[in-house]
């Protein structure tokens, strides 16, 4: 099964997906249609331009960042081929499909161009974001970002406030006419390009006292220039040099008295962001999975091609045929497919049940991290040396999906917003609504030992909820172990969906030490505190 | 504890060792004279190689590599301070110490300049085996290897055959007053440099027919210039591109009737190498344990410098001050120290009990480097976004680690090694001569919460172990899991003796989820045979 048919087949038992395609009057043949596009896109156009990027990288000259051969030209292709714009109104520029769609194409383009991709992920989020807070400006930037005619950044961290938000400097003081924005931010990317005609900037700067943390904070839209055409005051101040991405230019961004467009309401900057933040950290999920089932389509094809081994006195074996080989990559396919189900899963509650999507959000963003980096350095392995070398592109795969796990809140962050967020300040309401929604999902699969071992991890992640609720352990010190546990919850679940898509040996591969890693998950909950 | 006084509080508890510092006449000053020493010049010499090295790179120029700018006063320094040959034979120009004290030392070097130390680690290795071989060539050759003043390679792979050497094809013929030797070899470090007088080729060539595989290899020594100071036929013909360890040239090879010297006996090429193979896979695990030592101290020292979060009405506090950092820490320091401790008690094997010690390789190579490129994501982890820029040196750490599992055997071969041949062409004895060395070292430990849980795990190692002599799974399929249960055995084991050494932390965080582990690794061990 191919990972068209895969998403195709997972799509079809992903209980959300028939209600939202006959709301859209979608039907199967439309949506494959639509995927094919999209892979053929994907390995068209984008792929093309990845291994070009990272050897070229991006420039500062003169102030301003030069990208890569090919950006431009294939930017203005995914703009106009409508690859923006799927899940928006039709008002609005879009073509009003189920984010959904978006979701289950998205990987085809994550994996066959990652950092060229990071441009379309603010854009997108950005033209989300001022749909919901509405008003001229959206009039003015939504369909110009739909088309890709314009783009947007998200405008957070600064030298001495990254994870920490509420330490944000940069100020915003009101004019008469509007707001002057003054401050630096750092890893902004896409800070500045040569792709487009102007770009926006959502950005968080500082109305209120910094005594009063987040709760200081505004949300603005600051463009690289005035509707004048002039320069708006902001520079580059650099560009960092990284282990990988560097096709995505990350910019470091002063902004001395630039204009900015208040956004909603004042002091109410970060929970406006939300929708942004949510539709990144989907991308996160969906660039994981697409460098995962790139690196397992290579993997797989230098198996099958490459021989070695064998009886000394016969002619030398597909790599693939021997059992080690095989299982590799059976180990880089399940938690790909798994992934590959929650994206499909979580992508049709952002359209329907935020509070649902919101507690597997920091799971899908994670564990998309690790099955991405996993998979490549897992891909890497069964090339062996070949797969150390630049000939092929497994390695940059590695490279460049080692941040995944680092930009758009760590791991760390992922695991106290599970923990102490969606669980513990919760009250466990959620975790009821998850659990229900899994078992039911269980219950329906045809394999009995499947439901056994998904059932029994089910349980357990249930009790060591109440645990960690009953406060039997500290929840910082939890918080990690406790991430991994939910992955595991959400992995028995979806593995029976695996299995009830045609996915089987996936499935039953992903459950076969499923229990023992659930076993292990609650004893790093379960921390001496003395660490 | 810093690593130099963690690696002198585990020799003392080596048992091995007192005895042949004993027999050396080294008392605990000088050890530990030398050792800071190996501490000093690594920070002073090595360190400063390693960064421009990584950027510099390797070149071909005019059919010659070129290596970085300091690389060849730095290995004049290596030689000429004795680093190189402490513990070959006094009369061979070394030093006649322990080889544990090497390995002591060898981390410092590892850490500093990975790359740089690849020059070295073939090049003891092969004067080694030739005062193994013994003869006139012996007599010239070990001298000027030990003084560094000539190098050496180890020349195995071609480009059909990898981990199966049964395939090489180059070909050596008998001609009047010696051998000439024609064929490609790939992936070998240092083929060729710009650091010394003269290199000689370690090299695998066929003497016997295809069809004697192994059996029909012969070991010769190929030098790149003859005595009479002529280039000798070989052509450098690439230097890899390759994700990491740039500042290592791995060349590919043409020999065109190049002069070899025949080593040993005809048709026992691979079985001669093992000395030398031995002691290179034993450098792989001094090389991860280097890297990990390096990574786990950046990321202390960013941890206790870097202020970030805490209440936003008070200063930042230092990262290393939020729980979940110090897990992060401490899931790095834990496995080092058990790598430390298990490169210290098999470097004293090696000059003493070689069955053991041959046991223990696969286990010191695959999860030397596993730990090795673990802690350089975990520190880089740690650092966040910095950890992913070139600023910091934690993503060279990364990709330079990451060869480790490839090269001197992948995991696969050292998988297969450790369960086919270590286990079950043995008959179990040398298993039962491990649990009786392991068994004894754990009734030693003073704590006793430390004593059951590490009993219970060798009990499962046991049995698991018996099971799978029985024939309870394929070995092909099993074998990954059983390696990992290996060193999840030997994780018990010397988790007690950090203990007794006074890394208790690190010792029973390594201890706290072990029994879940191994649970997990029994269940890899019996995978469905349709995988």
């Amino acid at each position: 099964m191919d990972d068209l048919e895969q998403t195709r087949a997972l799509m079809a038992v992903t209980p959300g997906w028939q209600v939202q395609a006959e709301a859209a009057g979608l039907d199967d043949a439309t949506v494959t249609a639509i995927l094919s596009e999209a892979a053929k896109f994907a390995e068209g156009v984008l792929a093309p331009l990845n291994p070009v990027a990272d050897r070229t990288g991006c420039r500062l000259q003169d102030g301003r960042v030069a990208t890569p051969p090919g950006y431009a030209g294939a930017w203005l292709r995914l703009g106009q081929d409508g690859w923006l714009s799927m899940d928006l109104a039709e008002g609005a520029g879009g073509q009003g499909l189920p984010l959904t769609l978006h979701a289950a194409a998205a990987p085809f383009f994550e994996g066959a161009a990652m950092a060229f991709m990071m441009l379309a992920g603010s854009t997108r989020a950005a033209a989300h974001l001022l749909t919901q807070t509405g008003g001229a400006v959206a009039a003015e930037w939504v369909p110009r970002l739909a088309s890709g005619d314009w783009t947007a950044t998200i405008c957070i961290s600064e030298p001495d406030a990254g994870s920490d938000v509420g330490r944000i400097r940069t100020r915003a003081e009101e004019v008469e006419g509007g707001w002057r924005i003054t401050g630096s931010k750092i890893w902004i990317s896409f800070g500045d390009h040569d792709m487009a005609d102007r770009i926006g900037h959502l950005l968080l700067a500082r109305t209120g006292p910094a005594s009063a943390g987040t709760r200081g904070l505004s949300l603005f839209l600051v463009p690289d220039r005035t509707d004048s055409g002039a320069r708006n005051g902001i520079t580059v101040t650099r560009i960092e040099e990284k282990m990988g991405l560097h096709g995505s230019p990350t910019c470091a961004l002063s902004f001395a008295g630039s204009e900015g467009i208040l956004l909603g309401e004042a002091g109410r900057g970060l929970p406006q962001l939300f929708r942004m933040i949510e539709l990144m950290r989907l991308q996160t999920a969906c660039q994981g999975l697409g460098i995962a089932q790139r690196a397992l389509a290579i993997a797989r094809s230098y198996a099958s091609e490459r021989l070695q081994g064998g009886p000394p006195d016969a002619p030398p074996v597909p790599l693939g045929s021997h059992p080690d080989v095989r299982r590799q990559l059976l180990a880089i396919a399940a938690p790909t497919a798994v992934l590959r189900a929650l994206v499909l899963e979580l992508s049709t509650l952002m359209d329907g049940d935020e509070g649902l999507a919101g507690y597997l959000l920091p799971l899908a963003k994670n564990f998309g991290a690790e099955t991405g980096f996993q998979a490549a350095s897992g891909a890497m392995q069964v090339l062996g040396g070949a797969g150390y070398t630049r000939e092929w592109p497994v390695e940059q795969l590695l490279r460049d999906a080692r941040v995944i796990a680092i930009y758009e809140g760590t791991t760390g962050m992922q695991a106290q917003d599970f923990l102490i967020r969606r669980l513990i300040r919760d009250g466990g309401q959620t975790l009821g609504r998850f659990l229900d929604r899994a078992r039911a999902g269980v219950a329906a699969c045809r394999d009995e030992a499947a439901r056994d071992t998904a059932t029994a991890v089910l349980d357990r992640f249930d009790a060591l909820s109440r645990d960690l609720l009953a406060g039997a352990a500290s929840p910082e010190l939890a918080a990690d172990g406790y991430l991994r546990a939910g992955w595991l919850a959400v992995t028995a679940w979806l593995a029976c969906r695996l299995i009830e898509a045609g996915s089987e040996r996936e499935g039953r591969f992903a459950l076969h030490d499923l229990s023992e890693r659930m076993a292990g998950a609650e004893a790093l909950c379960h921390l001496p505190a003395w660490v």
